[in-house]
């Protein structure tokens, strides 16, 4: 198979053959010295401030979305969520779930937030923006120039689920004054699912301090603590830690920017190849990890579905209301152009047998 | 190194192939169908009785503590925690959390429960009981007969953690009428740690159903819904989910009898080799998971770290105030009565070299 999907992507040799080791035992001082590791070129690739901390929670991306909103937010705070799909969609509900005082701004599916849409929350008293910069089940990529400018104006607490753009697309918490940064194991970062990582500002490592645990497991006080030995709380899931301090010991050699250019390479190359297709771009601003891809009188599932069964490919089907109508092509990952070029003449293909129209 | 640690433990051949191998895309019939297999054999597995259902949660055992507490307790309830050390304290710390009532009956560290311990909670309003069966931090293992005994006098819903007891001792929900069984994929299930499982009887099924959602990444009622279609809410530890596969299906095979009877017979086989050091077993009850050693003279976490930096034998060492007086050995994943001799000729070396004394 290969595999085009927005994760689990495909992993190096290397990132594959820790997979297939034992998995040492990590209360040593050995496993806390791959941990510190871990945190300091975690927080060096995301271009963390001064002081920032970075967490390892063993779960999903939204483990560390609602340890997010369950512990650097309060029944205090004012929050503003920039809903353009289900990962927007998420961040509400968590705030919901967790009495934060919220509102939401919705966008359509496939559009971008617009200066015009913030300027309506302008000077109205927020304290936390929540935003997915790639709002990944649309292929939306919102403009974080603009978000931090509001942000700074409104002296805002900005949390940044960057789980399918980080080392895809530009992600720079100093530079956008990121408060939170959440990142998933299974993205770009391409080892398996099990982790996500939190990077926090010296502002939200404060912040942390004064907020009551709501919850054990996702109490990011107590695994602040424990780093600071090298350590989780829990038992983590080690052997995912250990592929992760691989790739991102390569990311610190090859460089950030090198890594992206890869992802953004592969992204280009795919959208020249399927300019004359009768497909077209969901999204109005897109991220490097992704190409949604919107049909015009076919299924998107069964694309999806004959391309895995006829073709070995796996593309990225979508859920909910657009699941007839777009499906997604993911860009990260261990691929190459030739394996682009297998996808195009797979859906040539699918063109000539009149599936794809 | 040869691991004698309580988790992660030695993996077999298959499970670490596995490992290796890229993550399939799991939004799809293929993988569905792997976690409706999983879910019927690892209830198979746990002897699990008519319309009980499993969860499968990307996280530590502490995740599928902290979601039983949340969504299977509620204020309503009155709670009866056996904490006889660090896993039954952390049973106490979440209904505390939680604010479900409850009262504990503390142990001595190293003694296992007694009839005349819960006599005095008999027929006093009780409506839940939470027990570690094996209590991992001291090695003690408590009778479930008896514990059955009372819970079903007391009408008590039943929540067992058997993280570290699963496949290493006798585990049967509808025998003990267990209404939720804790597991963790890294003790004797002998796959990377990440994963834990829920088994949940008829009874836990329809109470999740009426408990309102706390934490929606630990929310089991949603959990339960997606597993009807083999899914989970969220991105799983799929890597591992896939190993768990690949082990109950050997443990299908073989037979659970047969699989707990390999670690009871390392277990007996050690501690007939142990008999004549300067060594006490800390437990009056012993699983067959875990032997735990008192030292006499000397300071347990110092054998552990010469074990480990000389001997390439990890044992486990004991946290708390139990640091320096015990450490256990571990009885759970590839180990074999040769690896037994290694570790006993280690002993002996620090033996004649007056370490262990």
């Amino acid at each position: 198979m290969i595999n085009f999907t927005v994760g689990p992507v495909q992993m190096n040799e290397e990132v594959r053959k820790i997979g297939g080791e034992e998995i040492p035992y990590f209360r040593t001082d050995e496993f806390s010295a791959v941990m510190k590791a871990n945190e300091r070129m975690f927080l060096k690739s995301a271009y963390a401030g001064k002081n920032a901390r970075a967490v390892f929670l063993t779960g999903s991306g939204t483990s560390a979305m609602e340890a997010t909103v369950m512990h650097t937010l309060s029944t205090e705070d004012k929050a503003l969520v920039i809903n353009g799909g289900s990962f927007g969609h998420r961040f509400a509900e968590l705030c919901e779930l967790h009495n934060i005082p919220y509102d939401e701004i919705k966008l359509q599916p496939g559009k971008s937030l617009q200066e015009s849409d913030l300027a309506k929350y302008d000077r109205k008293g927020y304290s936390a923006l929540l935003v997915n910069v790639h709002e990944t089940s649309t292929g939306v990529h919102y403009d974080l120039d603009m978000i931090h400018e509001f942000c700074e104006k409104n002296e805002i607490f900005l949390i940044v689920d960057a789980i399918s753009s980080f080392l895809a697309d530009e992600v720079n918490m100093e530079k956008w004054k990121i408060d939170v940064l959440i990142v998933g194991s299974q993205k770009a970062l391409a080892v398996p699912p099990g982790i996500a990582i939190l990077g926090l500002s010296e502002r939200a490592v404060d912040k942390i301090e004064f907020i009551e645990t709501k919850c054990m497991y996702l109490d990011l006080k107590n695994a602040l603590k424990n780093g600071e030995r090298g350590q989780t709380p829990f038992t983590p899931a080690v052997g995912t830690l250990l592929q992760i301090h691989a790739r991102l010991k390569e990311i610190d050699t090859i460089g950030v920017e090198k890594e992206i250019g890869k992802v953004k390479n592969l992204a280009e190359d795919f959208r020249n190849r399927i300019q004359d297709f009768p497909l077209s771009f969901f999204s109005d601003s897109m991220s490097n990890a992704v190409t949604a891809l919107e049909t015009q009188q076919c299924s998107a599932k069964k694309i999806f579905q004959i391309l895995k069964d006829e073709y070995q490919i796996w593309i990225c089907p979508n859920g909910g209301e657009l699941a007839d109508k777009v499906f997604r092509v993911g860009h990260i990952g261990c691929l190459t152009i030739e394996d682009n070029k297998r996808l195009v003449e797979a859906l040539q293909d699918l063109v000539k047998r009149e599936f794809l129209i």
